[in-house]
């Protein structure tokens, strides 16, 4: 069976654009692959070396997650921290990463501008170099921030994984764990780490909309529906959705709030209920204010159960840390065969 | 007690310029100080990522200090890459680590010009930076080699070190060492890191010359006579000394290379020898055939006994394997515990 490694960011409670996009991908694919999930707390450091409440952001995600429907039978969910093989080898990479390339990747600018406090528009190439080494500038960046996409390839080849789902943001990081692998290999002269490809389970993934006129749902948009939100803030949330005067032509073309409107009912509604208020739309018929509520009703039926899992869940100490300990266990299991081979290689040999 | 830390980079065998300018100290030492010398393994990495046969490396220096006196009861001796708690410390590190003020420090510019095959002679300010983002530049200069101060600061408030042995040219990576130890407590507002502090135990180090002239004796020089070297190997090494014609005129100022032939037999020779060539010398009278056959001779008295352990020592694996196995445990349980609490005050702790 093919190995799939994917990380989470705890960064907050999972929303149904997560959802659709991302972890009903994981729902599928843990049938499919050996795939193991880690809740990535290291790497939030990158960005917050002085983290609020790491321990309480990784027990939000991850009893999403199971709520969600990860099993941990089928797949191997564990924390990034409590895998400490990942940062040994994350040292041998280091010393094969060049600083050059690593400055390159546009992330790196990107989060390096933001932390230098450098106006993207009004720079030029160059400028995050010449700030780095600019003594003057009181910020910084950190080497954290440089080794980010050594400390990725480290979190992916440590398992040999062979697929890892991305977004295209994470595109030239995935190059570079591949380069970093084939790096070792060369440099060692074996064969050792597969490259692993980028996986976009997006047949199946699904772009939800956010209801406030136009993009799609995130949580820096602040448009954001959350699964553990209650039925109250979820009518709420979408009594306040973007809507129009209504369409006065029959079969009009749909401006862009609407057909959102309809695109999130497509996924959570039944096709009647579509079929339903479509036919209303087509009609010149619609009453926005009933569709948002039919609409606000499934959504709450669809986020009902997993919030009650979530709940669930989360009282439930003993099962969270049985999952983490469990998870921790295989996925140092994996990772330890790993090192040892890498050790082997490298030529450093146990007394 | 205070705690000692000093790092001990496996390259080669140990010569005499090593054990009288820190070897010896270092016997001192471990009676006075909580003393943790570690064979840095991982370190030989940054500037040798492919390491010719590291495993043996280790067992040379490791024998070798064994047999000069390093007493695994009294100091705790280990292999750096034993205690995987040190690269966790480093990646915390790392994440408050500036890359500007990494590529500031002197080492880095040296060790980097060289992997960039950058001539010092013929380069201005800026050469490295310029030539790290040059693209075109088919030598690069890793991220380990930046990243080797906050893996040896690691290293060293890993164990709560207040004193740190270092030669001059490690100042200023002490003074890194110092910088991110408080760095760590203000970030999180703690009082955790002691600041370790430059140890010159200078007033016992002895600065052994060179007998090729001028110098002091080192590998890199080629002059070196080894604590393994054979009494043929060591007699041929001394016969070759640079000499002159002698001295015409009684009580001359002593040359440079008669000197250092004078300083190498005030280390190991008697009194009563120094005194006798001496006084040959101020009297016009010295033979250099007789004194340098002398020094042969009292060089060997003193390298024979150590080379005897050295070789005794390589042949008993039961007992190195006992040493590395002791070594890493009293590390680790060292490192560990700092390792815990570092955890705690960032924000990871255990389900």
């Amino acid at each position: 069976m093919e190995t799939v490694v994917s990380g989470i960011r705890p960064t907050g409670n999972l929303h149904l654009g997560n959802y659709f996009g991302a972890v009903k991908g994981f729902l599928q694919m843990q049938n499919e692959y050996n795939c193991l999930f880690f809740i990535a707390d290291w790497h939030s450091l990158t960005t917050h070396p002085h983290p609020e409440n790491i321990r309480n952001s990784v027990r939000t995600i991850l009893s999403e997650y199971l709520a969600c429907g990860i099993d941990p039978e089928k797949a191997t969910i564990y924390v990034q921290s409590d895998v400490p093989e990942v940062v040994e080898l994350y040292l041998y990479l280091n010393m094969n990463a060049g600083i050059g390339e690593l400055m390159r990747t546009a992330s790196f600018k990107d989060k390096a501008r933001q932390q230098l406090h450098i106006d993207r528009v009004h720079t030029s190439e160059g400028d995050v170099e010449r700030e780095i080494f600019n003594e003057g500038n009181k910020h910084s960046v950190s080497a954290g921030l440089l080794t980010y996409p050594t400390l990725m390839a480290a979190d992916i080849i440590i398992h040999k994984a062979v697929k890892v789902p991305v977004g295209k943001d994470q595109e030239q990081n995935m190059e570079m764990a591949r380069r970093f692998a084939r790096r070792f290999n060369m440099t060692y002269g074996v064969d050792f780490f597969p490259e692993p490809a980028s996986f976009y389970y997006s047949h199946k993934a699904v772009k939800v909309p956010g209801l406030d006129g136009s993009g799609k749902m995130g949580k820096s948009e602040g448009n954001a529906i959350y699964l553990i939100d209650d039925e109250k803030t979820i009518k709420k949330k979408v009594m306040k959705a973007v809507t129009d005067a209504g369409p006065t032509e029959p079969n009009s073309v749909k401006p862009e709030p609407i057909a959102n409107l309809f695109t999130m009912m497509e996924i959570v509604s039944s096709k009647d209920t579509y079929d339903y208020f479509n036919e209303k739309y087509n009609n010149c018929e619609i009453r926005y204010g009933d569709m948002k509520k039919q609409l606000a009703e499934d959504i709450n039926n669809f986020c009902a159960p997993i919030r009650e899992r979530i709940l669930d869940i989360r009282s439930n100490e003993e099962f969270m840390a049985k999952v983490v300990r469990q998870g921790a266990e295989k996925a140092r299991e994996s990772a330890a065969k790993t090192l040892n081979e890498v050790r082997q290689i490298i030529g450093f040999r146990p007394y």
